[in-house]
């Protein structure tokens, strides 16, 4: 399986770590808008001009996407899909339903296989969300997550004009974790449910009032959270938040019984020392998948909630039948 | 969709309310080989012969086999499959890919879709497997039960000859869970991760000590563990252990990063006040599948490894992807 990298960021890095590992791939090219002959990359893959990608299709089984989902995926994705079998790990949720109309009719229309929103949210926490209301309709789910960086959301902040680098840390609020963990199914609203915490160095001269105003109003990300903003200086951000953990939980819990007289819970956890090389890890699990749907005719933008788990792993059913399940 | 089921245990007991409570769903029948007339069902579900399943193939969609693997199960799945897209919660794990062979032939030849070994383990918990293997191939896993009833064990217990009635639990052995969950990676044996202890009533006049035997040296069930057996009388069985509870987690523990110098840890965790009753719940999520499958002419033989989750919720793809990516 032939693999390429469209963006070279903390999410790029992890793809090339983790294709370097699968046994079955093999990085062949990776794509920048940033001048290629500077690239310092940790392999001897070649690196090209972002722009000259389609000169390179027949090198080509699945191009990993990682840009960001703010401004980068949007553009990318329905681009690079013409040419590619395409992965990408866009996460603003509440648009996904209309980034996925688009990458859809590319996809059909040039017989070519994307998988969008791929990662662990989106991505298996919403594969554990469905196994929850499918397998307990009777119940509520609940999603906690951090404390950690979450990308996106830092990725948002940084393109605000006036700053220069910025971390946003999601930060689970205690007290609702414990009653959902002991049982409880309360309504929690967004705000109930999780603090947003952001660490921002704005640029000399920038202001301050404005780019905090911005951040706490911004739609999808924070304007429905409490969220408190720090400015601090470059190398204190450098110093302080250079790791990138996260994690999170997804909760269903559930009744059965004629009379719901039965509990059950659901629990899927992850604790992340870094998320970009996690969620790196699940895209190139989620290209593996899109290689096989491509050989299968089997074209059209897909997400996490379409792939037979099978399709993720290097083994063959046969195998995976006798050694997994 | 119309759904049956095939055998009236706990397990199906389960699936007549989970159908009850499904809003796709409606069950048209019941097969048992006991005397329809005498069977006392929840629901006012009509109740015929299992000798005359194949006469009413035009009302079922899906039939739902709720035996045992030990016996029932391996003739039944393949009897009822040639008239039947059929679900079974086969978990001898160790013959799963001999009674995929003999369904999958079955199936192809008769245009129908099987999908066997259906519940948690295996189920669920296959699916977590693939899934951490999938996405962190530098790394452990590791499946713990319990301490639960293990349906399949209890039932093999209770087939040996001079057993009228038993409990099978399943315990985890807490100090290796520990060094797991604290991001250890020991080799553990089957032995050293679980006990399993067995409360058993004997018919009058039999032999204790074959049984106790005949348990501690079954192949796949009780010889690669200690086992405890421990005699009751029905009564104290009936007080003390009538409930049937159960759980367990899948835990992966991954490196990555070119020094695999970053942890990660996956977590699925199961509490389950019911097993028969969540086990049920799992198979009629994927009797939806079924017949979707079936609908698309997707012949053949599956395991949950090979359903795209999708196919397990009652929602479309378009409102699960604005609602629960």
């Amino acid at each position: 399986m032939k693999i390429a990298i469209a963006g070279y960021g903390n999410l790029g890095k992890g793809v090339e770590c983790a294709v370097n590992a699968a046994p079955d791939m093999e990085l062949t090219a990776l794509f920048t808008r940033r001048n290629p002959a500077q690239l310092p990359t940790a392999t001897k893959v070649p690196v090209y001009p972002m722009a000259e990608a389609a000169a390179h299709k027949q090198e080509i089984d699945v191009m990993i996407l990682c840009g960001g989902s703010a401004k980068d995926l949007p553009e990318q994705t329905p681009t690079l899909a013409r040419d590619f079998n395409v992965i990408d790990s866009f996460d603003t949720h509440a648009k996904i339903p209309e980034h996925f109309a688009t990458v859809d009719k590319i996809c059909r229309a040039n017989n070519t296989v994307s998988i969008i929103s791929v990662g662990w949210d989106p991505g298996l926490f919403s594969i554990n969300r469905l196994l929850g209301q499918a397998v307990l309709p009777q119940g509520k789910d609940y999603t906690f997550w951090g404390k950690g960086v979450s990308q996106g959301h830092s990725d948002a902040i940084r393109r605000i004009p006036g700053v220069q680098d910025a971390r946003q840390y999601t930060i689970p609020v205690e007290s609702a974790l414990e009653r959902v963990r002991a049982g409880e199914t309360p309504e929690l609203s967004a705000r109930e449910k999780h603090l947003r915490e952001c660490f921002v160095v704005a640029e000399n001269g920038a202001d301050k009032n404005r780019i905090e105003q911005e951040i706490k109003t911004m739609p999808n990300y924070f304007a429905d959270y409490d969220t408190t903003v720090h400015f601090i200086s470059q190398e204190e951000l450098n110093r302080e938040h250079g790791s990138i953990p996260h994690g999170g939980t997804v909760i269903r819990s559930g009744r059965t019984g004629f009379d719901r007289q039965t509990k059950h819970v659901m629990e899927f956890k992850l604790t992340l020392e870094s998320n970009p090389e996690f969620t790196a890890q699940v895209l190139v699990a989620y290209a593996r998948a899109a290689a096989r749907m491509a050989k299968e005719n089997s074209f059209g933008c897909k997400t996490v909630l379409d792939i037979p788990p099978a399709y993720l792993h290097p083994l063959s059913a046969e195998e995976l039948r006798a050694q997994l399940l």
